[in-house]
């Protein structure tokens, strides 16, 4: 016999999340502890992996192992599939590695046929309930398996109700519900021109090859693509004896975490439905109890329930997030798993296990996803305009944070106002997987329906996002595109305002203030910074963004980019002047006037960052992005430039590029002018002279960055100039200073032949966000309309402008950074692309040895975070 | 002692000319064999280049050793410097490893004085010819060490005249000489604040400097781009005795080469003028006589030089082109060195010295510069055409070729012209070294003044450019921008022709016919092919171009362009309907129009090829280039596409691209539209089955290439498209046929990852045109404007796309070449960027083992003898 791809509950463990995904592992797992686990077996993520590479096919083989332990599941369960008398129903479920909830496909009641219902009927000697599990059945098989859309089910049922002068479902009867299966049936075989399978052991193939190909779905590909999970893992299926939560009032079913996962306060926190199947608590259909109930409903089964929760706890070390089913009066774990939690939950859970001495500070650190600080660093309302608001409703404290934007009614629509820069509240009825990326392009998410783990609840707290849920108090219309609540109505674009924390919901703008590291944060943050070797820069170029990045633990700045100083008031006049000037003398008197500009934001910068290193790097960007391109601008520059409109457009015609990604800008403007050069060294040299004069205990050092060299000798002639200029300033200040010269690494020439640029360069700076472009041979602008049929086409799996492509622009990094150090051993080596702020970019950064990364403000917290992690799975 | 910077003629040899110079390598070779030679020593281009890293200052070493070996030279010489009564006047001249002619400066009868010219008066007793040298010194010494332009001097030569009624120089008497040399002084004075110096110490070493200095001259720098020459070498100097050829009637100067450097013909060839001096030759001022004339004006001295003319052929076994002076009927030779000559000549002189007995096969194949082979290669006229035309005028045949243009009368205008795609004549009074760049982007150079040696014609030869010079009786007027001949008045911008093989010029527009390989030129690339290893194929997208390649021996063709067959008529419109097709069925729909037209060119391309190899690129531009831009042209072509102008509109917004460069092109499409992968595929095997059902004995093997892939899965997504059309076309027609798979690597990241890339890749072409674009960081059309600074300050010196950068680029492409192979040992490696016609690029793919290169037509032959040295030279 070849390779095992099926395992019995009973033949797994909580190790092999791998081979049998999350929630077969942990089922194993459960049953090894003896607790009370409907049996069944797991189909591994292997047989996903082979299914692809077989063409979408399960083969023989496989199937026969299913068979096998289809007959082992018989002989624990004691019931048989497809028999008349003791039937045995099952669910199958996917469970991936990693969780993803609600992204892949579950059926329920499988087993059922028109034989099976009716001995199920006698068994429960409940006939609607058995014909009402039948029709779910196969509206759910046809939806999942046979691509006729649930909707189309409902039409039906919604004819049957009129028919009857009924509105709800729970008024049609064990008559009405075998009527429906009858009219199910014949539009299944009107549409599929067959009949609706009654084979047990078919139905059971069919959706477990439902579920892997559900694993290529396109909610599925979202999904991974923002939770960075390999498309190449697949996925397990469960197959499951059914237990009935729906059995009556003796039966229920519920989901609980044994921590607050919105808070990490450490008390059992659920809901529970009373005479319901587990969908209806997830999907949010009907708003549920909270656990606390429970224990006076069924004080026995809570008490029991309590326990095994401890009990998982205890044995995972961490907060648990668990599935639970009542069947007439007996208790039954469905899953449990480490539980999805909100970053200041993730924070106090991790901090808690500590002081409870169930885990080690260092096991702490490695407790909570750096992505997901993120959401303690963002705005808090302000206290003072909160106080003068009053709210117009309220609704669950689903994921916590504040939030203000315009308010949208669909998920496309959020995505559309997004991607033209506004900031908006996603509004919904309630929301599906479907409405997944117009969640992630919300600043806040409100829904009518649905409670604390309702799928708004769930995805809102894993993206950081605040979102208020359940609020049932507001009359929506997503087609007319507005709402009602307090008595007002709000249209698509109004703005409202969301508090994550309260549930309160405002009719109005709120502004917002940034969060700050302290309390546990704090404390966390320490142990994180105790751990790490990498060091963690901020790029910056005001003194407000330098201040917050030294609030959030910056340890200097790895890019201050100097043309964002070049655009204000009297300075881009200046500017336009310096390009529009005929002749070197010309050109200098411009530049002489930005000087004293330049100058003082240095001295600015120099001063906050207290000695401090800071990375400054000349002039970047094509200089027709400091030109006007509109007729009525055009006329009002030439003007204010005394220069005829024809000059004006002469100049601004020469200045066009075809790839201006590729054209004259970076250490190409110094080359061409090398006076650009002399005036930047002037100001960052003056600079620091006098912030070194005024403080001397700050012994700040200059490093200045020549950015997009492509040879040493393009490096070496702008450094002369720089070194000349520099040297010059310090002689005649009489104080004594030491400046560096570096270079960024963004040209892919430059990676190749680090070695030699090395000579000239004291520091090296990975210039990642062009390094990809040039490495790639896309430009970021124009590859974000192909890109998305790459992730379609499983040709990438991530935005290599987010993450850093390890593979190619990576090795390009790595090799560089080899060169360099062979030719200057004590070479300092920082990357300053937007890769710094990604925490897998980070952890390959500190894995090739890198000094530090850099990256925008409200980021260094969770590259701190992530350099930390990396530094001790190293040791690992 | 350190280092030896300075050598007697008598101390060096004809190896050293690294060290000093081809000029003073020769020189001293001459001496060595005891050859009349004006004695002297030589500066090393060590001391060049020292004096440049020395910070353009010659060290009090070096100025030791120069007056050390001047004392040696007095010795030698019997006389004295700046001695009054047996004076030693010396020349300075530049001499660099490389012949670069007229780019460097020389200064003549340095030494005279005050004092010294009284005594050359008395010595010569001829004080006219000692005051007309001491005036030339002044102004030659004036213009090129101290930087007084010589036209300042020529205006108060020209006043003089004025005031003597005279117009001729001859006319100006000793004393008018006399008058003129203190004019001159008084002149200098006014201008430089200071006396002319009168030490001639002082003079040397001032001298010696400025031939240091004219090493960077602009010109210099020009020339030394077009000729691969490494700025970093450096020119020696030579300082030499002089002789003067204006010593009387029984003295004169002249310059001959030991065979037709035109046509290669075995016999003296040369040109002197009787009492001149050297530069009166080269400038081209007066028309020289024949060397044969020379065999009857002083027979002996014609026999002397015939003698060791042969002498010097024989002893450096290849075609010489001397210099000589006689001085009062006794001979001196200046210089010899291997002399320029056209590619015809090349040719023949290489098969004739095989024939002879002189040198070998081998030795003939290094002895032709590939690139010269581009003038044999170049359209010659129309036979019949030429029939009809009657001359209007006849000059020399200074360089061979024919050449059909519009006239102009500037260096300037010709660059203009030719940059707007305008074929351009260059007309010219005469030509200086300031014209270099005009010169060569004309088809053609007709000059009024000069002869077979003049600048025209030697820079023309060396260029390839036809050339007729020395047409007297031509009228020009370079201002008005006309020329009057053979009573027609010509402006510019009319078209005339040259005929560079007879000296014709016709006042119209004669066709030309492309020229063949055959006779010599045939044995000789017979020669180079047995000995090559390398293969050379073409790039051709049409029969005809493909034709005239294998004419020209290609053996392949190693990019055929599949979007160039997309242009013309129907089909374009048949492409613009793909493009503005909303759906995958109107797409098909479109594509399916097109699929007959490239079928049918294919199949026309593979009964060319005769079963040569066709590597097929798919599509790769941005679709936006199919669209039109003007508005009178959307709006035509909106109504030609039955959409809306507003639709139209669209289309061209949504395909606008901000870097079109790394767009959406390439193998992007593809993944964005199969259906056009599955169309080429299509028409590619169709096409090639059809050949070999029509022609079995071709067994032509398709081999289709994937442009721009940046990722094996992004090849292997659209080669599976390839393979799946391909296999079922194949398997339909019922004919067995193999065919290929490759790809491009032009992306960095495919270069980096070529050991992924060729588990799917069966070929490998470096797309070098691309991947230096990419691996510089910068596109083509923007650099070409801050490239000439680059140039300016030797940041590079070529430019990247003519001449590979071997040292980043070619690393790229070696390491991609080794990743490759180490993934398929017997993948084919290849190059079709423009590359693959430059003989450096050739030998460094034949160096790092690549199997072919590719390269347009008219460079097939260019290549296969830059291979056949490659080979060679590895050897040795």
């Amino acid at each position: 016999m070849g390779k095992k791809y099926v395992y019995l509950f009973s033949e797994g463990n909580g190790s092999m999340r791998e081979l049998l995904g999350g929630k077969g592992a942990n089922l194993a797992e459960m049953t090894k502890l003896g607790l009370p686990v409907p049996q069944g077996f797991t189909i591994s993520t292997e047989a996903c992996t082979r299914y692809y590479d077989d063409g979408r096919k399960i083969s023989s083989d496989i199937e026969e192992e299913i068979y096998k332990n289809l007959a082992e599941m018989e002989k624990i369960t004691g019931k048989k599939f497809g028999d008349a008398s003791n039937p045995l129903l099952v669910s199958v479920r996917s469970g991936a590695r990693a969780s993803m909830p609600g992204m892949m496909d579950t059926i329920l009641n499988l087993g059922l046929n028109d034989t099976v219902v009716e001995s199920l009927a006698q068994i429960t000697g409940n006939p609607r309930f058995a014909y009402d599990s039948y029709r779910r059945f196969i509206q759910m098989f046809s939806d999942v398996v046979m691509e006729l859309p649930k909707p189309e089910f409902e039409k039906i049922i919604t004819a049957k109700k009129k028919e009857k002068g009924v509105t709800l479902d729970t008024e049609l009867d064990a008559d009405d519900m075998k009527d429906l299966v009858n009219r199910f049936k014949a539009f299944y075989f009107e549409k599929k021109g067959s009949e609706f399978p009654s084979d047990p052991t078919l139905q059971m193939m069919e959706a477990v090859k439902a579920v892997f190909r559900s694993w290529d779905n396109p909610r599925a590909n979202v999904y991974r693509m923002m939770n960075e999970i390999p498309y190449s893992w697949g996925t397990a299926v469960n197959v499951q004896e059914m237990v009935f939560g729906n059995s009556g009032d003796d039966s229920g079913t519920g989901v609980a975490f044994t921590r607050d996962p919105a808070t990490g306060e450490k008390k059992l926190f659920g809901e529970y439905l009373i005479n319901a199947q587990g969908e209806d608590v997830v999907a949010g259909v009907r708003t549920p109890s909270s656990i606390e109930n429970l224990k006076k409903e069924m004080p026995e089964i809570y008490d029991q329930f309590a326990a095994i929760a401890q009990s998982l706890e205890d044995h995972y070390r961490d907060m648990q997030d668990m599935e639970f089913t009542i069947e007439k009066g007996k208790l039954f774990m469905l899953q449990t798993r480490n539980g999805k939690r909100t970053a200041a939950a993730a924070l106090k859970i991790a901090v808690d296990l500590v002081d409870e001495g169930k885990i080690s500070e260092t096991e702490a650190v490695l407790r909570v996803e750096p992505k997901q600080l993120d959401a303690l660093l963002h705005p808090q309302f302000d206290a003072a305009a909160l106080k003068k608001a009053t709210p117009i409703g309220k609704g669950l404290a689903a994921s916590p944070g504040a939030a203000c934007g315009k308010v949208v009614f669909s998920a496309e629509d959020s995505k559309a106002w997004a991607a033209k820069g506004e900031k908006v509240i996603l509004a919904r009825l309630e929301t599906s997987p479907e409405d997944i990326e117009g969640m992630a392009t919300a600043q806040g998410i409100l829904t009518v329906r649905g409670g604390m783990t309702s799928h708004a609840a769930v995805v809102a707290r894993g993206m950081g996002t605040c979102c208020v849920s359940g609020c049932g108090a507001i009359e929506i219309d997503e087609d007319a595109k507005e709402f009602k609540l307090g008595g007002r109505t709000f249209k698509e674009g109004d703005y409202i305002s969301l508090d994550g924390t309260t549930g309160n919901i405002y009719g109005e703008a709120i502004p917002t203030v940034a969060a700050a590291i302290s309390g546990d944060f704090e404390r966390f943050m320490n142990w994180a910074d105790s751990r790490r070797t990498l060091k963690v820069r901020t790029n910056a170029d005001t003194p407000r963004d330098a201040k917050q990045a030294i609030a959030f633990g910056a340890e200097g700045i790895g890019l201050c980019r100097t043309e964002h100083m070049f655009f204000e008031g009297e300075r881009i006049k200046a500017i336009r002047e310096m390009i529009v000037a005929n002749n070197v003398d010309d050109r200098k008197a411009a530049l002489a006037k930005i000087l004293p500009y330049q100058q003082g934001d240095f001295e600015a910068m120099y001063k906050v960052m207290e000695g401090r290193p800071m990375v400054i790097r000349f002039l970047d960007p094509p200089l027709h992005e400091f030109l006007p391109q509109k007729e009525d601008d055009i006329i009002e520059i030439a003007k204010e430039l005394n220069i005829s409109v024809a000059a004006l457009k002469e100049v601004i015609s020469s200045l066009h590029e075809f790839n201006p990604m590729m054209g004259h800008r970076g250490c190409r403007l110094s080359v061409s002018y090398p006076e650009i050069a002399e005036m930047q060294t002037t100001a960052v040299i003056n600079a620091a002279i006098n912030v070194n004069k005024s403080n001397p205990e700050y012994k700040t050092i200059p490093e200045i960055m020549i950015p997009l060299v492509g040879d040493v000798k393009e490096l070496k002639f702008v450094k002369d100039i720089v070194t000349s200029t520099a040297d010059r300033i310090i002689k005649e200040s009489g104080i004594e200073m030491e400046y560096q010269v570096g270079t960024m690494i963004e040209v892919p020439r430059a990676a190749i032949l680090a070695d030699e640029i090395a000579k000239e360069a004291e520091f090296f700076s990975f210039g990642t966000n062009d390094l990809t472009q040039m490495t790639f041979g896309f430009s970021r602008d124009d590859a974000a309309k192909f890109l998305q049929d790459y992730y379609e086409k499983k040709i990438y799996e991530s935005d290599p402008f987010a993450r850093l492509d390890q593979n190619g622009v990576g090795k390009l990094v790595q090799m560089s950074a080899e060169l360099g150090k062979k030719t200057r051993p004590d070479i300092s080596l920082g990357i300053c692309g937007e890769h710094g702020g990604d925490p897998s970019s980070v952890m390959f950064c500190h894995n090739i040895g890198l000094d530090y990364v850099s990256c925008s403000p409200y980021r260094v917290p969770i590259a701190r975070l992530a350099a930390a992690q990396a530094a001790i799975n190293e040791k690992k």
